[in-house]
């Protein structure tokens, strides 16, 4: 490439760089001046107070352009002695676990002073592939969150059930050409990685020299070691002290998480030294939208940690500066010359509660709220681009012939993503096997939805504690097909149309009846209706399901991993019973 | 690009990372295995014991595949308890300042445990441009030492002087598109960069995204915040801790230098907590050979630390992790799979002498001597094709008429690269101005030797001593012309037309009689000879310019600054006389 064209792609910045060079001189005024905070410096690790000399922070074309004294500007703010801290980043979020479009999901976390994201569109990867990716980066690219892509690494999951789409290395390193991924999302894939698997060794080819992101359950030992010699540079799966020891003095970060169905932040600070923290960072994973709003994100994380008692700027860098060098973005975590004027304001810095929140160089929110004016610019989408809800109800069928004696059913058991294999005698009526409510065996059936292939695995499960009625969704890991478990075949027939009505979604039906239900248009996964709306009515579908007889804290995200294929023992996809440890499917009877 | 044509080109690596995976899973024998050492692990800060479990260090291929139990190997080596840490990184060496050839350069480092180099090639580069850079690659790519090139940023360092080469944007865009070097070197043209200078932007624009070292002595407030805003990384020119401190609170990573002519060590530890270290590393940048053998390198400076009271655990991250994550180096800086098998091993962490050193897998050095059967290849190179001392003799022309009555002299002053201007009256005999040994006045002269142009400064200078006799050299920062300080003309002529002769180098003359010689054919900057001759016979230069009259410790290194157009106040280069704070060339008379 000849260096005029070199240029000329670098055309903008460069005349951006000379004006900012110029505020930063001082020659010509900045946009907007931070005056007399307390500044929380994440690479000294100390407090800089305007008592030991100014600590004005000037910022130009939302860019923290100098930190010190001699600035003018067009407006200024005075903090009046309150801490500045840069702004957080989650290290590791799925924003559709948060039932909301990324504006939305900014909506929630923005004023909490969370203003990047490290994100996977993985579960909008497997319903839409390539476009998934796309309408994630377009999203994000015009909020005032700062919205990393990585790549999704592992669609689909396996071949044991029909995904949307598949993401392939030539895929992925399309997505990279393009500039629209950073990095390559976490490796869920370990043992293909660990025993060198083509398709695994392909996609870290592709994305070599980028972060790589990693995701390895329990892997302790030869393995391990294997793992991270492949690149990939971190985890956030430790649920021990032991094993987040190992995977950090093996040269992984440890992406410490606190999501809403894996709690590890308790069991995982313990671990943090001054010595270890610098590979340290936090995470979200998946949140629902009520913890999200109720409890928060990253900025959670870290009052927790200071209460437990870590030094307050240590905690604030995990949070900060850590990301973003294991992620090499420069541009974020730190309050310095270059860096974007991201910023959380707060009064005690030992219960730092946001006050105020700057995102790229605009004051955006106070006291937990976005501002009145400031409205967050979502990214279109035509209803069924991103993935439809198209089951064919013609061949769509419940019936189950008892062709034996001893049924394979699957045991669901309360927060777990594991699940038992059960082998019961059946509960046959008229030679067919029906759901029997004294002993908790629901009908459980997926269905393809992507393509109206008609593919419908039909099977039993127990632990759901429905007395009556059905409950259907789309949100179904990793494939994302349609999933209803429900005490007859009526009430599953109906929230099952239900849901697809909506263009995918979650419903709960009792008969013919629908108790209540969420449209989720985007992709089956996410809507972009208010991200409060969306909280208030998840916790009405978790309250109906209840009144049914649910028996568990939360059935629609115990039912979304009933279908993934990869964690034992015994999961039902679109393609039949799947026996994990065999990695096979598997019929109904023994 | 196809998926097939970049994975093409990773074939090999791919090839090899199957076999290395297979190692690292415990499936094939390693090719060394070092049992029961004491690893230090710069990711916890800790230091890993046999007693809590085994941590025997698997290498294959020259790279570290596993920690643990359970890996056989084709060699085995008992480390018996000692201490073993990931090799040195030095951050920022010229190694012409050595005045050896890469592989003698290596030869004095490798066996202190200095297993890496980021080397600026950038005296080189002044004479032979990007077959400068391209020489020091090529050499460093057959090397046991790891030497990362970074791409010079300045040359030439100015118009006011004639170098053998430039290398100006499209250039470095072009060593950065084949490969050839990983980041961009020291930006010393400090003002170019706050002022936006295009030509200074051009190169950091070519260059984005690469590591970006910096180079701003004293530069503070404002003009600091322009230089880190324009992406600028670090700096190694600090000399006080409020300097240190605050380059270090704006971002700019801290790399201390201790090198012969430059010690800020001793001023700089004090800095260092727990807190910030990891923002900090070590660098020798410019050390003589002599220095290099008797004092040491990184090792000597890890040793410092220690005894000043650095926690050793924090010492030897400063050398390694620190400088691995400044300069994005996954593969270097830890004890750790995937990383490069280059490791240093002593018996006391309080006082690490090397006992014996690993580079790339290989043991290579014991008891700080590379061992007998070790060879160090070095790239070849033709007399003359790095460069020449290619002096215009017909032209050449010490005669000074006397125009004035007031003379500009350059006054030297000792362990200073600063000069001082003086106004003088001539010593004038025969209505030409002639050094006068009586007040300290010796002759001067720079001339062009890239070219042959004839081109030719004359001047005055104070602070050298000489008696009688004369020294030159073909070192003279940036642009590394013919550099000849003497008593009387003879002897110049003597001693600049010795250092032709010898295609570069170092003389010292009396009359004309030769007292001293070092030959630097290569580039007229450095010798493939061993490196203990080479201190050999740069001592023995010294010591017959002092017998001359000299009282500076070391007059060469001196000269070579003399010449040096960029830094206040009054230099010569082969244009004239420089006024550096006027930044023109002025006459010799007021």
């Amino acid at each position: 490439m000849a260096l005029k064209t070199v240029l000329a792609t670098l055309h903008f910045a460069m005349d951006r760089l000379e004006h900012l060079l110029s505020v930063a001189r001082g020659d010509t005024p900045a946009d907007l001046l931070l005056r007399g905070g307390r500044v929380v410096n994440v690479f000294t690790g100390e407090v800089e107070a305007p008592l030991n000399g100014s600590t004005d922070i000037a910022i130009a074309d939302g860019i923290i352009v100098g930190i010190g004294s001699g600035y003018t500007a067009y407006g200024e703010i005075d903090l009046d002695g309150a801490f500045i801290a840069p702004g957080y980043i989650d290290a590791h979020v799925h924003i559709e676990s948060s039932l909301c479009v990324p504006a939305q999901f900014a909506r929630a976390i923005l004023p909490r002073g969370v203003t990047a994201v490290v994100t996977d569109p993985h579960e909008l990867a497997n319903v839409a592939g390539i476009k998934g990716v796309e309408y994630i980066a377009q999203s994000g690219a015009s909020l005032p969150l700062e919205v990393i892509v990585m790549a999704p690494s592992c669609v689909p999951a396996t071949h044991m059930a029909s995904s949307g789409a598949a993401l392939d290395a030539q895929q992925i390193f399309d997505l990279r050409a393009r500039g629209i991924v950073h990095g390559l999302a976490e490796v869920m894939n370990f043992p293909g990685v660990v025993n060198g698997s083509p398709d695994m060794i392909s996609k870290l080819a592709v994305m070599r020299g980028t972060p790589i992101d990693g995701h390895c359950p329990g892997l302790r030992g030869r393995p391990l070691n294997a793992y991270a010699l492949s690149g990939i540079g971190s985890d956030h799966e430790s649920v021990s002290l032991e094993e987040a020891r190992e995977k950090l003095a093996r040269g992984l970060y440890l992406l410490i998480r606190e999501a809403t169905n894996a709690r590890n932040l308790d069991a995982l600070l313990p671990l943090v030294t001054s010595s270890n923290a610098r590979r340290i960072c936090f995470c979200t994973d998946d949140r629902t939208p009520g913890d999200l709003l109720r409890e928060g994100s990253i900025d959670m994380m870290v009052r927790r940690a200071i209460a437990f008692g870590i030094e307050p700027v240590e905690a604030i860098r995990m949070a900060t500066l850590n990301t973003a060098e294991w992620f090499g973005l420069p541009h974020l975590g730190a309050i310095a010359p270059g860096r974007s004027a991201s910023l959380v304001v707060f009064d005690d810095l030992q219960n730092p509660q946001p006050k105020s929140v700057y995102a790229k160089g605009e004051l955006i929110a106070r006291d937990g709220a976005l501002l009145p004016d400031i409205e967050l610019e979502q990214a279109d989408f035509e209803p069924g681009s991103l993935g439809t809800c198209d089951v064919d109800w013609e061949r769509f069928n419940l019936k189950v012939t008892a062709d034996g004696s001893t049924l394979r059913v699957i045991e669901s058991r309360a927060d777990q993503l594991l699940t038992r294999s059960l082998l019961l005698k059946p509960k046959v009526v008229l030679d067919h096997v029906v759901a029997d409510i004294e002993r908790d065996i629901l009908k459980m059936t997926v269905v393809e939805r992507h393509r109206g292939s008609g593919k419908q695995g039909v099977g039993f499960i127990r632990g759901f504690g429905l007395k009556r009625g059905a409950i259907a969704g789309t949100i179904a890991h990793d494939h994302h097909n349609l999933v209803i478990i429900g005490a007859d075949d009526a009430s599953m027939i109906a929230a099952g149309r239900e849901v697809c009505r909506m263009g995918g979604g979650l419903a709960v039906a009792d008969g013919q009846n629908i108790l209540t239900r969420l449209a989720l248009p985007v992709g089956g996964l996410m809507s972009d209706r208010p991200i409060e709306e969306i909280a208030m009515r998840y916790d009405q579908l978790i309250a109906a399901a209840k009144m049914l007889g649910s028996t568990l804290a939360d059935p629609f995200m115990a039912m979304s991993f009933m279908a993934l294929e990869v964690i034992p023992s015994l999961k039902l996809t679109d393609l039949g019973l799947v026996d994990v440890e065999k990695f096979e499917v598997v019929g109904l009877f023994e």
